[in-house]
């Protein structure tokens, strides 16, 4: 029934947000003394939405839009060794642990018995990269692919270059936004499996979700089974 | 001959050295004060460096490895206003106009009438995607790879992905450390055309130089006729 099972790397298949949302923690210490936290956040996640177009999505992108935060709400009296503060914790971020969330090992170890998996995320390549090299998963994967953004045009791309039939094609992931919305938009399957934080930019509103037609799930443990329940009412049909 | 004929991007194909070039001399001028222009160039250099397995290639890690020089150059007296502005050195860099080298739009548009292009690049991957759409030349290329390194090991997962033979296929790169060592070394074939200026980092010892074996020309327009001799020279053989 699927001839290649996809999956979302971040808060999918590891940990990711929790990262994110402690390193913004350490950012808002660092400038409690200026602003509240409400308003730090505020600014932050206003600045980081600017830069999405001329910096993409990733850690770089992230720290040098903390950077501009931190410069435009001390009116620039903050002092370099903040700064280099903040560069030292985006180093910490790209040389964290990956923590895999549990039940994937051995859910990626079941399906890849009898599917072609996939992984499919966005961000920094080189980071990414480095990400899947030290989860210790990535020789279950046919095929990574990292987008520079998961829009419905990036999926049939990738899908083409595959030669994959949308029909035949099952996204697994986090994210409504990236993960499931574009995937339901091209003819393909998506399952939303939540994680417990998501990032305010990954949401999506009431409205867009109720068009899309996605299977959800509580948690990756469930996913074999319905993986199971989908090919036996497909071979019914 | 050439199942696939793949191009480097950067400086191969449009001009982006210059670009790096000109950041640099404004980053040194705005140190100009400090220290001299030769002390900063050999900071930066040595950021640059230690920070490449933590940030890799890109604008986006040479706008944090520059940072981070300014603020240890300066012992953290570096203000606010000058950070932003070596951030937003980094922004006119992504958004400069894509200079398209002299002859490359004549020689892809002939070649691409009898052979599947590629471009292989390494980079941000959301810099170069900006920068291939950008240039216009995007529709001559059959695949575009963006690496995170150009390495024996990275051109042979790229070449099993495609399943080219690598006895098959072609590089043409402006870099001896990343476009021709790492090919010749899997048994494709190169070609080397120099840019009028080589960042340090890709430069290599006349040792590692002399072991290759590949092609070199003075301009891309001589491509189409070295690609006609090989050609003509293989079906004799």
């Amino acid at each position: 029934m699927f001839d290649i099972i996809a999956f979302d790397a971040d808060d999918t298949l590891w940990h990711t947000e929790q990262l994110y949302s402690m390193t913004q923690a350490k950012f808002v210490n660092l400038l409690s003394s200026y602003h509240s936290q409400e308003w730090i956040e505020e600014r932050l996640y206003a600045i980081e939405m600017r830069n999405l177009h001329s910096f993409g999505y990733g850690i770089k992108g992230f720290t040098l839009s903390m950077i501009e935060t931190a410069i435009e709400l001390t009116q620039g009296q903050i002092q370099g060794k903040e700064i280099q503060s903040i560069i030292d914790f985006a180093r910490d971020m790209l040389k964290s642990p990956i923590q895999v969330i549990d039940q994937v090992e051995d859910v990626i170890t079941s399906l890849a018995q009898t599917y072609q998996l996939m992984i499919i995320t966005k961000g920094d390549l080189f980071d990414q990269e480095t990400k899947i090299a030290r989860s210790g998963l990535g020789g279950y994967f046919a095929h990574v692919e990292i987008l520079s953004d998961k829009t419905a045009d990036s999926y049939t791309a990738v899908l083409r270059k595959h030669r994959i039939n949308p029909q035949r094609f099952l996204m697994v992931g986090n994210s409504i936004r990236s993960d499931i919305v574009p995937v339901v938009a091209i003819g393909g399957q998506a399952v939303h499996i939540p994680y417990h934080m998501t990032w305010v930019h990954e949401t999506v509103s009431s409205l867009e979700q109720s068009e899309t037609n996605y299977y959800e799930l509580e948690h990756i443990g469930l996913l074999p089974d319905l993986i199971k329940r989908l090919t036996a009412e497909s071979a019914c049909t």
